[in-house]
C-alpha cells in the first residue's frame, strides 16, 4: 500500500501524516512547501497542486494505490466565499483523473458539514439530511464528491469522502474559536464571544485525522461524517478554555453578533463513522481543550 | 459588449458563432485549431484550455464581457464516460474564476438534458425534473453548474445553464443518429436502428446556437432547457430522413437492442427558453432533415 496525502504540511494534514506513519503504509506527502517534519521512511515531495503537468508527473512517479486528498484553501475569513475554491476544484478534479490514469485504486478527500443544507441541519445524517451548500467553499466541496462518485463508477476506484465538522487543536489557526479565545485569555485580554448557544460538533485535530485514515483504510464508500457525535454548545467550549486558563470573568458572552445563516444545531451523525468505519474518538473535549491550552501556552504563543 | 465564445471549431459552437455575429457583438472565437470560417470583424484565437495559464493570459487580454463556454468532450461513444470529463470541469472552473475576476459580467454554459434523473424524466422542467446524472459527463456538467451558481452569487455575475437536448444538423458527427442513417442510406447501405420507440426532443443546431445567443443577451439566470418542445419518437427522424433520401426499405427497425438505460421519452420543457427568454425556433424539423440529407448528399459525403 502506497500512500500520497495531500495537504500534509496543513493543520489537518499533519494529523493525517502522523496517523499514516502509525500504520506504517508506504507514505508520500505533497504539500508546496516541506512540511516542518516528515515521518522517518516517508517522502516528501514539494509541489504546486494547481500545476497540472507537475502534479500528473508526482503521481506518475509515485504511483500511489491510495489517495487521501486533504489540500484545499482554508484561510479563516476567506476560505468561505474566495474564488479559490474553483482553483480547488479544478486543481483536485485534474488530481482525481491522473490518480486513476496511474493505477490508482481508494481515494478518500475532505469535504465538509458545509455541504449540508444548513436551514435543515441538525444531526446530520449521510443518507437523510439533504446536501445543499450555501456558500461556494461548500459548492465546490460538493461538486467534486459528485464528480468522484460517478468517476469511481465509470473506472472501477473506490471512493470515500469525510465530510470534517469541527476539527481543533494545537496548530490551529489563531482565527478559529478555541485558539482565538486562549489566546486572548492567556494575554490576560477580553475575549469577545456570540452568545454561544449555537450547538456543533467538536473533534480534536489527531482525531480527525486518525478518522480520516481509518476511512481510507475501510472499504466503505461515499460520504461518512468526521465528527465525535457529541453535542456542545460553543459557549461551553469558550467556559472549558476559560476555566483552563483560569481567566472565566474576561469571556464578555453576547458582544459579538451570531451570524443569522448560523444553525442552531450542526452535529454529525456518526451511524457510519462508528458503525461502519468501525472508529472511534480517543479524545475527550475536556482532554483535547488542555492539550490546546497548553501549546498556546508553551513558549507564549 | 465583448464576447468570448469557447469551442467555436465546434458543431454547436460553429452555430453560435453564426448566431453571434449577426447580433453585432465585438466577437472573440477560441478554440484549439483556428476555426473554417471566420466572421468578419471576429477575431479567432487559438488556444488550448487545457492550458490554464493560456487561459487567463486569453481572459486578461480580451477581457470579455460575456462569456458562451461550449468546449468540451464531445466524441460520440466516449464522451459519456471519458475521464477527459474531469479535465473539461477542471478547465471550465479555472475559466470561470478568470473571467469573474478579469470584470466579466455574463456567463452562459452549455448544459445537457443528461443532468436530469432518467429514471423520472419525460418532459422536463427545469424547477420540478430531479436531477440526477447517471454517467460521468452528466455528473461533470452538473458539478459545473451548481459551482457557477454559487459563484454567481458570490461575486455579482449574472449566470444561466443551457441544458441542451438533441441537436442535429449539418456538420454534425458521422456518429450521430441523423448523420449515420443519412450517410448509409445515401450510399445505398442497409440501415440497422433499435425499434426507435423512443421519444426526444430535436433541434436544428442553427436554433441551438441562436437559443443559446438569446439566452446571453438575456438577463435569465440558472438552467435553461434548449429545445424545440416538440415530441419526435427516433423512428419518425429516420422515416423521415429515409423518405428524403428515397430508400425506406433500407431502414431496419429493430436490428439494434435499446440500451435499457434510455428513457422512454426526454423532451424538453420549454416554459423557461419560449417565456422568460423569448426565444422560439425557426426550423421546423420536416427542413432540418432536408437540410442534413442535402449536406450530407452535397458533394458525396
Amino acid at each position: 500500500m502506497r500512500v500520497l496525502l495531500t495537504g500534509a504540511s496543513g493543520f489537518v494534514g499533519r494529523a493525517c501524516q502522523l496517523a499514516l506513519a502509525e500504520r506504517g503504509v508506504d507514505l508520500h506527502l505533497a504539500s508546496r512547501s516541506r512540511p516542518p517534519t516528515v515521518p522517518t521512511g516517508a517522502t516528501a515531495h514539494e509541489v504546486d497542486l494547481f500545476d497540472a503537468a507537475r502534479t500528473e508527473a508526482l503521481v506518475a512517479e509515485v504511483r500511489p494505490t491510495h489517495l487521501l486528498h486533504v489540500a484545499w484553501v482554508t484561510t479563516p475569513g476567506e476560505y468561505w466565499t474566495s474564488p479559490l475554491n474553483l482553483r480547488w476544484l479544478a486543481a483536485s478534479a485534474e488530481l482525481l483523473r491522473v490518480f486513476a490514469a496511474h493505477g490508482g485504486r481508494r481515494v478518500v478527500i475532505a469535504g465538509t458539514c458545509a455541504e449540508y443544507d444548513w436551514a435543515r441541519a441538525g444531526v446530520c445524517d449521510e443518507a437523510t439530511t439533504p446536501v445543499n451548500p450555501s456558500t461556494l467553499y461548500g459548492a465546490c466541496k460538493d461538486a467534486l464528491r459528485r464528480v468522484a462518485e460517478r468517476l469511481s463508477e465509470t473506472v472501477g476506484i473506490s471512493a470515500a469522502w469525510g465530510r470534517i465538522f469541527f476539527p481543533y487543536g494545537p496548530g490551529e489557526s489563531p482565527r478559529r474559536l478555541v485558539a482565538s479565545v486562549a489566546r486572548s485569555l492567556l494575554a490576560g485580554q477580553p475575549a469577545p464571544c456570540t452568545a454561544g448557544t449555537q450547538v456543533r460538533d467538536f473533534l480534536h485535530v489527531r482525531d480527525v485525522g486518525a478518522a480520516l485514515v481509518a476511512l481510507l483504510l475501510s472499504e466503505v464508500p461515499g460520504a461518512v461524517n468526521i465528527g465525535s457525535g457529541t453535542p456542545v454548545a460553543l459557549a461551553d467550549v469558550v467556559r472549558g478554555v476559560a476555566d483552563l486558563v483560569g481567566r472565566p470573568a474576561l469571556v464578555r458572552f453576547g458582544t459579538l453578533p451570531t451570524p443569522p445563516s448560523e444553525p442552531a444545531i450542526l452535529v454529525a451523525g456518526t451511524r457510519r463513522l462508528f458503525g461502519e468505519v468501525g472508529w472511534r474518538p480517543s479524545i475527550p473535549l475536556t482532554e483535547g481543550l488542555a492539550d490546546s491550552v497548553a501549546w498556546w501556552r508553551s513558549a507564549g504563543r
